[in-house]
């Protein structure tokens, strides 16, 4: 990639595209860009930004077309960026770039209740989504925690969350993109079908992208419809033998909770305290938490029995129901609060995810490299979806000693089971070098080659996903 | 593709294959291979096969990567062949090939009840997968009709049918495949998992690829607990605007049948008497067939009272609630012999899909394709995923005059709705020629550019999706 224009006519380059989106909308003074030079990785891994780069910020596909265009006569590099939420450096431009921000691309196109699907653009966050779907019946499932991230953002990271044990992960509710190629050709992948068969799939494929194979400008959602009755149970165990154990049972029995969270003890009493208040449980050593949602009144209270009483053939220890909304959602703030006590000195933040019956070695594994390397390691995470987050701490605010080792034997451990480096957080440019531990060669050459048919010039996001 | 060693040299060929598949496992006399040349495109539309093919049954994927290594090297098109149950001559070699049967991969290689996931090989059929489920408390949704459906295929053509209304289509419950590339390496693409955000996602380019990327050797699905109290509904409506409109109400009042079909009276009336029975609705003219799924009868009475109460509102003329056992099972077997009576002159079977919200219009304007044309049409889908198919009856036992323009303009109006030529038969050789009334020129470009980067020489499944 050539970066002479930015590096040397930086304002050839911003005087391009102030024709393109207006006066206005192309900034390049060091205080102007600073914000848009990171996103939320760890400020111990983060790559450095460069300083050589202008942000564009167009109205709409049309502009964003030109500037690709722009960039591919002048090979110039375009970071595509959303609400900066990721967490694995995707959004971050390591070299000179023309960093393309969506956020102008935020309003709601349309609300189709009949056919229960939403439109946005891509640069509507969360929050916007769920202010619109108030008005509504309907609902949307996936939340990943942070409301400000981009909708485009999330369909390119293929966003999971909490919910997905009961509701699937983004690409289970994406039905169409509006996608502009590298190429600067504006295309629609899918439409508002359930059943879509011609072709190549090339929805899907843009779908956890991270960037590199066009810039979403628009994504249809399929909605659905609201349950109203919702509870919280806390149930205590020993160890994590037991809890992990507990969850096949339950959804064999044919119940799906919106949540099963798994939390190491000492996090929630960590998080609570930070909060100023308590965490309910003190027997056992490790939580539960189950939201259950469910059509009435009586199956909840069913089902949330049924649950009880099949962790108790676990050998739960103890068991707490949340039923008043006040009471279920200081406890969600606790839980969603846990990375909160870390914040300060946390190195890393694993993603690991294993088939689910494989958790209880994968726990056993982790713990014995932590003793192994010497730190502490907390865990937390989607149970239900084998989906969990080793806090990897750090050392007095730095990275610790062997703190690339113990990560990539904890990869290792993960991939051993069956499992994958990352579940929902992306590769981006954190997790790409690891990528051939868990992939043979020709797969990842599979992948290089798609990305060379999408970008020929490798303009889009260079450093997300692959080198 | 050059075809030489295949037409000229058969038994070098032949040679070549048995000494990777051994003796009695490749065979090229007429007789042996002449239930291997067609599958269930019907027989008025269906590519004559090639006369110059050799049938290769490989035990495993290493077979299977040495056929495709040596295909590579003689520049010879390979077959793929899953159980001949499709309907859009994929399976039909058009050129001198390779066919490559998967039926001795057809077993089932693990029930993991603690993940809620099974891997069979991909020979293995629906039947198969169905039986071995008996034995246990989980469920695989998706039916496309004929158990003799292998699972391979039911991936590669992306299978849907009459519960995806409830539980999606094949792509839903794919979690991992072994597949053999092109190029011969065997790979895995997914794992046992919920979450996996590494890379691009390679896993569902595969799922309905159509055997042109690569030949699935190994499926591993999730399972879901079986819900044990089923209910059959019939609503009667005058017309189908009446009945499409109330569709969406149901949906948005949270309840979410198993499947809702909509079937032209005239169908069911013809498909019950073949089968020596009566149809019982009598007032109106089409009906809305309701399979109602819970998880407690008193959600299955509740849920069916409230959709007859939403059909009302929409001008139901009459409703019939089955739920003897035997009754539904009656009326099931009606609507699935609905094809029966027309089998022996049938031109075609549409297989559109718009946004449910269309359909009102897309009636409209088919019905009024067939008066233009003087051609009697009937229809009968699946609703609430707003894919219908529309019988285009023969002239005799031959195309009907007019049969081209009629299918493309009735194409045409899918498209012109938001929808997509094909829902769930998949492109095969019959439709991709109208691959550019759907999409723009690059659009095909990026799907051809994928093809090249798996397979360089374009030996796999030569003619399906692409020219």
């Amino acid at each position: 990639m050539s970066a002479n224009l930015l590096v040397e006519s930086p304002e050839k380059v911003l005087g391009e595209l102030r024709k393109i989106v207006g006066e206005d909308w192309a900034v390049n003074a060091s205080d102007k860009i600073q914000s848009y030079l990171y996103d939320q990785t760890e400020p111990l891994l983060r790559p450095e930004a460069s300083g050589s780069c202008v942000v564009a910020k167009p109205a709409n596909p049309q502009e964003i077309s030109e500037i690709l265009k722009y960039a591919n006569r002048e090979k110039l590099s375009v970071a595509v960026r959303g609400g900066g939420t990721g967490v694995v450096a995707g959004a971050i431009p390591t070299v000179p770039s023309i960093i393309l921000s969506i956020e102008r691309l935020n309003k709601v196109v349309e609300l189709d209740e009949k056919d229960l699907m939403i439109t946005l653009e891509s640069g509507a966050t969360l929050s916007t989504l769920l202010e619109t779907l108030k008005k509504s019946r309907l609902f949307f499932p996936v939340h990943p925690g942070d409301e400000g991230a981009q909708i485009g953002g999330m369909v390119a990271e293929n966003a999971g969350g909490t919910r997905a044990v009961k509701h699937g992960i983004m690409r289970n509710h994406v039905k169409a993109l509006e996608v502009v190629l590298p190429t600067g050709e504006i295309v629609t992948f899918g439409g508002k079908l359930l059943k879509n068969n011609m072709g190549l799939d090339l929805l899907n494929l843009m779908i956890g992208s991270e960037g590199v194979l066009g810039v979403i400008t628009k994504v249809t959602l399929r909605l659905y419809a609201r349950s109203s009755h919702t509870g919280t149970l806390l149930v205590s165990f020993d160890n994590y033998d037991d809890a992990t154990n507990a969850v096949p049972d339950i959804l064999q029995e044919g119940i799906t909770p919106l949540a099963v969270e798994y939390v190491d003890r000492i996090v929630s009493e960590k998080s609570a305290q930070q909060l100023g208040t308590t965490w309910p449980c003190t027997k056992g050593s490790v939580d539960l938490m189950f939201i259950v949602e469910e059509p009435t009144e009586d199956l909840l209270y069913s089902n949330s029995e049924k649950i009880v009483s099949i962790c108790e053939k676990h050998h739960a220890v103890d068991s707490i129901v949340a039923d008043s909304e006040k009471e279920q959602r200081r406890l969600l703030e606790i839980r969603s609060n846990a990375y909160g006590p870390y914040k300060d000195n946390i190195a890393d933040i694993m993603d690991a995810a294993v088939p689910p019956s494989a958790l209880p070695q994968f726990f056993d594994e982790v713990n014995a490299l932590a003793k192994k390397y010497g730190r502490q390691i907390v865990s937390l995470g989607h149970i239900g979806d084998g989906n969990i987050h080793n806090f990897i701490l750090g050392d007095n605010g730095k990275l610790p000693e062997h703190y690339e080792e113990l990560k990539q034997e904890i990869y290792r451990v993960a991939i051993k089971h069956g499992g994958t480096v990352t579940a929902e957080h992306g590769t981006g440019k954190l997790r790409k070098k690891h990528m051939s531990l868990q992939f043979p060669q020709r797969q990842i050459e599979l992948m290089k080659g798609i990305k060379k048919v999408f970008d020929p010039n490798g303009i889009l996001s260079p450093g997300n996903v692959f080198d």
